[in-house]
Formats: C-alpha cells, sequence, structure tokens
C-alpha cells in the first residue's frame, strides 16, 4: 500500500452517535477516513435496501477531524452501496462498521443493520468488520475497546480477509477497572429473541402493538461468541455471505423431489 | 398429525399481491390457513424489524377462500413474528412465504423480504419455506408453478426439515408452452449487484439517488442455483441460519490476535 489506506466508516446508530465517533478516532490514525452514514438511527434494519423512495446523501462537518463525512437518508446497506458507488474516488482498503451500541453477537448478526453494513462491504470485495459494544447506552465506555479495535483493523489491513468473509466482533460491556481478556476468534452462538408483543390501544380505541423480547441463548456448547463475552473476552467471528446448508444438502437431495 | 396441518402464509409484495393469492390457493389444499402480510409492499426489506415505531395488525377479507387473513403495518419478520406470538392459536406446522414477484436466487436471498420471513420462521423453530417466480411482473403466470409448490410443501409437511435450516425455492419464468424440467436441489451462487446511481436534481434544485443495478455472476462453477434456473429447473436451496464461516476459521485463528 503506497498511500495511506482509505477507510470507509458507517454504522446503523446515526452519523452522530458516540460509538460511530470514537470509531473515527481510531481509524483517523490508520488512514485516510471517508465516513458514510445515516442521518438518523437505523437499527434492526438488516440488509434492508431503499428500491421504492430516493435516497439524500449530503456532505456535512460534525466535529473537527480530518474525516469527510456524508449523512446519508437512506439505511445502512444504502451508504455503503452509495459511498462506494459515488462518494469514494477509488475503492477503500477497509470497511468499518460501528462502533454500535448494543450486542450483535448470536443471531443478532442476522438483524443488524451494522453488520449488514460490513456485509455489504464483503459482497462488494473490500475487507470489512463490523464492531460492537454489548452496552445500549448512548454515553456507554468506549474507551477501553479502542486499542483493541486498532489491532484488529490495523491486522486487516496488512492481511486481507478471506473471500466472502466478514469479521463480526462484539465487545463485553466495560466493567470498570476489569481489564478485558483478550480476543477470541469464535462461532456465532445458536440462540434466538423471544418475543413478547406488548399490545396497547391508541387514543381512538385502536389496538397496536410494540416489539418486545429477550433473548435466548438455544446452544448446548460453549465454544461461541456469548459465552466468549460472558468470559469478559472480545469476541471475533468470522462471517460469511453464503448461506448454504451445505452439511444437509446430502440429507435433503435423497428426498429425490 | 392429527388435525389438518396449520399453515401460516407471509410475503414482501403485500397482502393483495397476485404471487401470495397463488400461494394461499395451493395451501387451502394442504392445510388450514393463516394468512399474515404485510399491508404494502416490503420488497428490499431484509431482515428488517421495527423496533422504533408501532405495529398495526387487522383482519381482513380479501377473496371469499377458507382463509383467515390479517394485513400488518411491519416489515416481513414482523409479520411473522406477530403471527407466532399473538394472532395464532398454536404454533404452525409450516410457514410459507412468497409467491415473490422476481427471483431471490444467489446473494438475493439477503436482501429479500419473502426469505427473511421464512428465515424467521426457521428461527422460531418451525419448517419453513420461501417460494419465488423470477417474474417481477404483477401479473405473471404463477400458475405452471403451483404443482411443485405443493409437492415441495408436502414433502415439508410430511418429514420437516434439518434444524435451522429454511428451504429458499425459485422457480423460472414460466416461457408459454415449455413445461419445467423438474425440482433441483442446489447451492447458492455466488455473485451481486452492481449498483448504477441515478442521480437526479428535484424541483428545487437540490441531488438525489435512485438505488438501480445488475446482478453479476461471479461463480466460476455451474452446480448453483443461477444455473438450475437458466435450464430451467426448479431450485431449492437449503440456506442456513449459522453465518459462521467455519471453514476460514483455522486460517484466521492462525492470527494469533
Amino acid at each position: 500500500m503506497a498511500e495511506r489506506p482509505l477507510i470507509l466508516i458507517c454504522n446503523d446508530d446515526g452519523i452522530t452517535a458516540p460509538g460511530i465517533r470514537n470509531l473515527i478516532e481510531v481509524m483517523n490514525e490508520l488512514g485516510e477516513v471517508v465516513v458514510v452514514a445515516p442521518d438518523s438511527p437505523q437499527s434492526g434494519m438488516g440488509h434492508a435496501i431503499t428500491i421504492t423512495g430516493i435516497l439524500r446523501c449530503d456532505a456535512v462537518s460534525i466535529d473537527d477531524g480530518p474525516q469527510l463525512e456524508y449523512k446519508c437518508s437512506g439505511t445502512p446497506v444504502d451508504c455503503v452501496k452509495l459511498a462506494v458507488n459515488e462518494v469514494l474516488e477509488r475503492k477503500p482498503d477497509l470497511i468499518v462498521s460501528g462502533i454500535n451500541h448494543g450486542s450483535n453477537a448470536s443471531i443478532n448478526v442476522i438483524y443488524s443493520g451494522t453488520m449488514s453494513a460490513a456485509m455489504e462491504g464483503c459482497l462488494e470485495g473490500i475487507p470489512s468488520i463490523g464492531f460492537s459494544l454489548c452496552d445500549f447506552a448512548w454515553d456507554a465506555n468506549f474507551k477501553p475497546a479502542l486499542p483493541f479495535i486498532k489491532k484488529i483493523a490495523s491486522k486487516v489491513l496488512a492481511e486481507g480477509l478471506p473471500q466472502d468473509v466478514v469479521l463480526n466482533v462484539n465487545i463485553p460491556k466495560y466493567i470498570e477497572g476489569q481489564e478485558y481478556k483478550g480476543i477470541k476468534m469464535t462461532r456465532q452462538c445458536r440462540g434466538n429473541w423471544e418475543e413478547e408483543f406488548d399490545a396497547r390501544q391508541d387514543p381512538r380505541g385502536r389496538g397496536y402493538y410494540w416489539l418486545t423480547g429477550k433473548f435466548v441463548n438455544y446452544d448446548s456448547k460453549t465454544d461461541h461468541d456469548e459465552q466468549a463475552l460472558k468470559d469478559y473476552y472480545i469476541s471475533v467471528v468470522p462471517t460469511k455471505s453464503d448461506l448454504t446448508a451445505h452439511q444437509e444438502m446430502a440429507q435433503l437431495r435423497a428426498w429425490n423431489l
């Protein structure tokens, strides 16, 4: 890499979220940074794209750092598509998404706008990483995680990533005075959200719902991301875009449909 | 199964789309049908869920079939969550999503509301299938596909599906007078959308974009869904919710982060 690496930053909590501001701070140490991020929160948008409406993307200045920034009216995946195809003058060397306010471990990877943005980068053939802190608070303490984020991003800049693989990095909520134990390369835990809809009535007497729920770990083993996080390790799950259930193929082919 | 199987139907094109109306017709032959589907088109919503707004879900009568129907203001995944947790009195025996107007083969599986609804069913532990016809037309000819859809759904009702596996069924656009060649169990093709943003100015002179693009097949082999469809076979890809790149794990662990 002759010139300084070009790093694209996206997220799903919106361009002003503390998580992305912390990520920008670290990435400014590693390369030329361009931010293309949603102008409003886009949590839970998964891999949604905007096909029935228009997209806005406008330059914006949020702090006095060296990065260039653009706010976009679309989803996290729209941001990456727009950045790579319209905003950036060359293909970025790295795409980082986050730091998400809240866990994207286990099945959250599927619902996560943060991880979908990183996955989209991977689909574009660019080494990509999603970072999440398991702390929903707006004023969460991101600082102790930053050296680990820098280490992982530096390694990916130096080594690249296997084809069609993106990294899902989750960081435990920081406990005051307790140092993180290190980084664990692990696998996605089997689990899911069990919903409890909160049914209400509007002032006109018409019913509506709020989606709520709690995460349930269904995994019978302990070699997974949820356990690594519980053990206070930073969890890295190599995540892929080929969803084919290759292992189950023979069993299903025997159906002779 | 002592009683008639309970079948939940969802889609992403909206409850009035011809694709879902055709699917309802077939499923009425196989069991008790309940439809919970979006009240408006939700294509490209991926695995998005509604967490910052409310959800409406109201009974509706669209034709004179025996099915019960509900239109929902949310995404396809919201529909499945609401159906399983609030609308249905017992766990359904099968969830079918579609018939989508347009292909969900290859990487489309990631963007697809139709497939995300089916994946959500799978996450709830219910045998689930997504059906798509590779024809975007509102008046596409679904009829020749129906016997195949019935065959696949019947087989899944009889056999179940492996844990954490959902079927992604794609059907070629029907060519008048040419019979489908059969069903192929295959894998997700490597491919992606190459975007071409259409940049315009609004009447006030402010810029905006429309997302457009074309699918590009990056796969060097031919044992995949895109080829099966090209060969006029109905493609069935067993698709899973564990996105871990297990094969690349050893290589990445050697980084010793």
